[in-house]
């Protein structure tokens, strides 16, 4: 018996996220069933990050165990011939047994892309949220530079969610601007549910000039959701990177 | 009656070009279609270039004749309303009643896509041809250094083709890294039959060291399209800009 890790990535386009769900294809889904065909045994992953339905990866993590005779890092070759092309593995290793990838420390690095434009463009519309609304990109990097750190974000994080905290470490908050597009790349140890879209949702009312950079502060600060900006749609945001620490 | 200039962009993932079929959508179908019902009369569009099945476009040019009351520069938001998400219009002008945009001096520009890694992306997939075969992106530049000027291009373009000449001014050929995609970026007065795609087929080669830089100037010379590369794959290509000049 081993234990394998893979690194996932995935176009969310056509899931209902991540979790298995009782209608609709996941992710999740759709790795247990190829895995338990290539590997001959039923397998059950465990994965990192339950990204929602429309959120895209390219670095998700997903671990199962298995007693194939497939050595670990070849397992990531024959997995992808069964996968479907919006599914591929990009990495598989062998891990000690008792590792779990939510319980152990780790940063994760999301991007939100926005395309900003008079009009929509056909070949950036799965990737990136898109606005004509013009956005001010320096008066976004200030905004976002409140949110670095060790915070309470219980204003960026959705009603529904039951977490013992919403104490989270964000180690950064970038936001560039890449032609038409603009990025907003976090990296952090953990997230709330919709943190990352609710951050780029509120950074879009800084950029528009509805919310001053400096009031982000004070959103922190009333640990109210309601405070903050909308939740971003889920079709920009990608999850592009896991790093165990 | 005015001539209105349209900038047209789209995924041409589920198209079967941009020229009308018998059988199958078409960019250019879908447009005749959409304007007709927008404006209420039959309008035929005269596109500039008429890209293959799976080609994207960020800019091509297509022109029409209407008696429609609507301003030229208005047109494009009523028309967005009826296209799909895969076909949306960058800008409408009024143009000279006699403007022909396949009968004017114009710069194309056109980028070839890449992504090289071990594994494919599944977020790249649509707009990039993937390869796991490494590639030396300063030989691919010291290769493409041969095609800029004013050749015959006879051995990069598809023997079907029946053209006049087959000369062709090329006015840059970049090579650029952006992560793990290659760009091919070209621009030139006018194009052959495929041949940017076996442009990018024949660099490739050389990125992979099947090819001599210096052999692309042979191969120019040989005016046989045996001695070119393979055609890439079209969901490679985009055409991203036209400029008249």
């Amino acid at each position: 018996m081993k234990r394998v890790m893979l690194t996932v990535a995935y176009d969310g386009t056509a899931y209902h996220g991540w979790q298995i769900q009782p209608n609709g294809e996941t992710i999740e889904g759709i790795l247990n069933r190829c895995l338990s065909e290539t590997l001959g045994e039923k397998i059950e992953v465990i994965g990192a990050s339950r990204t929602d339905s429309g959120v895209h990866a390219m670095g998700n993590i997903a671990v199962f165990d298995t007693d194939s005779p497939i050595p670990a890092d070849k397992i990531s070759y024959a997995l992808n011939q069964r996968l479907p092309e919006d599914i591929k593995i990009q990495k598989s290793e062998e891990v000690a047994s008792d590792f779990h990838p939510r319980h152990c420390e780790s940063r994760k690095t999301y991007e939100y892309r926005i395309y900003c434009a008079p009009f929509p463009m056909p070949v950036k519309r799965l990737y990136a949220h898109y606005t004509y609304i013009p956005m001010d990109v320096e008066r976004m990097r200030r905004g976002a530079s409140y949110l670095v750190g060790k915070h309470d974000f219980k204003s960026f994080c959705s009603a529904e969610a039951q977490v013992e905290t919403t104490v989270r470490q964000v180690d950064s908050v970038e936001v560039v601007q890449e032609g038409q597009e603009i990025v907003i790349r976090v990296a952090g140890r953990g997230f709330l549910y919709n943190m990352v879209r609710i951050i780029a949702g509120t950074l879009m009312e800084v950029g528009r000039g509805h919310i001053a950079p400096e009031e982000v502060k004070t959103i922190l600060e009333a640990k109210d959701r309601q405070e903050a900006g909308p939740t971003a749609p889920a079709c920009g945001l990608t999850l592009v990177k896991y790093e165990f620490l």
